[in-house]
């Protein structure tokens, strides 16, 4: 049943505390609700300086999150370290309602469940196995072909929990970096031949379901760094990773905001890669790109509220991280180009250390035309150091 | 010299807790800056869910106020409560720059003052005296005509500290009610044969001056019921606006965002009315009205970054204040007609008890035809009840 009421003192609480929650805490203020955090790391998160309602415990104590989860109305993620098995007690524990919920996310908690929650809801994925021998990775290298990637099936996010198998000893210590037979169940994936990295942000709710457009994921050395919108492709691909996308929400009753991302093949496939229960680097861009951003449908749709439009601002939005150059206590220099630049929109996360790498920040520039746009958000953006 | 670098840990101090801070104080969390509010008032203000530096105490005293300046690196401000002397003592013995300054705002922390100000710049505004004697009232009414307002030189605002004086009767009752002799200097003010009451903000720092479009304040039974943008006025009346607006901000060498208030009169004068040194109702519709809005420039404008652009993203914005309208905790009920409808933007300041009248939430609709856009936005937001 929809939601047509906000009751003052409304709180929602953020399983996590780093940049996502940040941008989404800021949604949710805007709508007057009140904001708690949950943070498993010592040190000082930015969302932390954005509420007096912080409280800090392991992602592995059902105890911890319960005495949080109390406090707030509606609990939700922005990462997928927690297990599903505890979300679930949580919320049973607390009586706090957690979106998207411990079921939608059992479906896609690990790398191996989620490809099969995905293909057998006939969503093209990346050929895969589960690997345990010396053997299931050479009979998988032989059928798909050498290199291919070894997958830690939980935990594994921005390249980490990744081995690159290229032969059998190669696939030997990748095994074993990913913690081997003692660990999490190890994936081989295939190297799939594409042409561009897309992704897709799905909002969905007891409402309906709200579709952002198709995006294209920049890597530059493997790094993501930069995002446009709509991913210059024929439009018959954007269809089809829309389609799929709101296909693998619907095979996971997702709740919340979700990103798809996927890979368009040189033969014109569209394959599901990775989905994320939460907003995702992919869709900043729709802070300033799409009348109600990633972070704005985040917070309604948890809420039980209709959903804002995906639909653009602009007929084209570039998004350029800003990755760490330094490291060092956080400093944004060199700004004034990017702050000057009519339709250039910075974003700071907030963070008081920064580590080359680091996402620290990004740049959302906004035009007519997607090339010179491009060009336009990485010349400003070029001097910035972090 | 323009800042081009932002420091992790950097802090903008509010002085004043209401919806003005907190829709500032997204604006500078977006930019990773921390935000600490000091509150005069004893219940809890929304903002203080936004933030854990959160300061109470007095606007009238000095050391109150010095100690929470010492925490931030920029203070500014979101009323006109706090006398500039006051504010130059917490400047100086804090060591902390507050902007807008001190020093600008003594040109228009009163009434009197400031049209003796922006009268010295050349800048029309309306007929106005000093009145302090039966005499003085008479003689004013007399030349300007009955019935003519009286306005407490300081502490008015949304129409209290005002009295209309229709006869000599009631200007004395005015007068008294007003404070008389024991209280704040009274002026009294000619009633303008205004045609519009329109308003523009204006953002300004050592790095350039930014002007907003030229908007109009509707009114019903006195009472700022929505704002239109740009105003629904010949182009030479926005301009003349625009550029009054302007020389006014010159004339107190402001520095921040000020918004200033015009009549424009049946025989096509444009007369500024009053300013203020701080963001204000008439420039909601900024934030998703305008590329940068107010609340973002000021937040750049007091810590000397490059200013934002003020076009706007949209032909139209309309802006509808939703005023409480019982008397009750906050509730904002019937939203989902306003949430669902396509660039519809809804905001709630998170005001923990709602008094009927009380400003509690906006609702802003961008479009391409005015009288559509307005008539539209009043529609979806006309069951709402808060």
């Amino acid at each position: 049943m929809s939601r047509t009421s906000l009751p003052a003192n409304t709180k929602i609480g953020f399983l996590g505390a780093g940049q996502l929650a940040r941008m989404s805490a800021l949604q949710a203020f805007r709508f007057g609700i009140q904001v708690a955090v949950f943070s498993d790391r010592p040190e000082d998160e930015p969302v932390q300086f954005m509420t007096p309602f912080s409280y800090s415990g392991s992602f592995e104590s059902v105890e911890d999150m319960v005495a949080f989860a109390k406090t707030c109305d509606v609990v939700t993620l922005e990462n997928e370290f927690i297990a599903s098995d505890i979300l679930k007690q949580v919320q049973e524990q607390s009586g706090t309602p957690i979106f998207p919920s411990p079921e939608s996310f059992a479906l896609i908690e690990n790398k191996l469940i989620e490809k099969q929650t995905f293909e057998a809801a006939g969503i093209p994925v990346t050929p895969y196995k589960l690997v345990r021998t010396e053997q299931d990775m050479v009979e998988f290298g032989d059928e798909f072909g050498w290199p291919f990637m070894l997958k830690s099936s939980k935990g594994g996010y921005d390249g980490y929990g990744n081995a690159i198998a290229k032969d059998l000893e190669t696939a030997k210590q990748g095994f074993e970096k990913l913690g081997g037979l003692a660990g999490h169940d190890i994936l081989a994936e295939a190297f799939v031949p594409f042409t561009k990295e897309l992704a897709v942000q799905v909002a969905r709710n007891e409402t309906g379901t709200v579709v952002y457009p198709c995006c294209e994921t920049v890597q530059e050395n493997h790094i993501n760094v930069a995002v446009v919108s709509p991913a210059p492709i024929e439009e018959k691909f954007q269809k089809r990773a829309q389609e799929l996308a709101i296909r693998a929400m619907e095979a996971i009753d997702g709740k919340g905001i979700f990103a798809f991302e996927f890979f368009l093949t040189e033969n014109g496939e569209v394959l599901l890669n990775e989905s994320a229960p939460r907003p995702h680097n992919s869709g900043h861009y729709t802070i300033e790109g799409c009348i109600a951003s990633q972070f704005e449908n985040h917070v309604r749709s948890v809420l039980g509220l209709p959903l804002g439009s995906a639909k653009m601002n602009k007929p084209v939005a570039v998004m350029i991280n800003l990755l760490g150059t330094h490291n060092r206590p956080a400093q944004t220099d060199y700004i004034s180009e990017g702050l000057a630049a009519e339709n250039g929109h910075l974003h700071v996360y907030g963070k008081v250390q920064s580590k080359i790498g680091r996402k620290m920040a990004h740049y959302t520039l906004l035009g007519e035309n997607l090339e010179e746009t491009f060009q336009k958000a990485k010349s400003l953006t070029k001097d910035i150091e972090i």
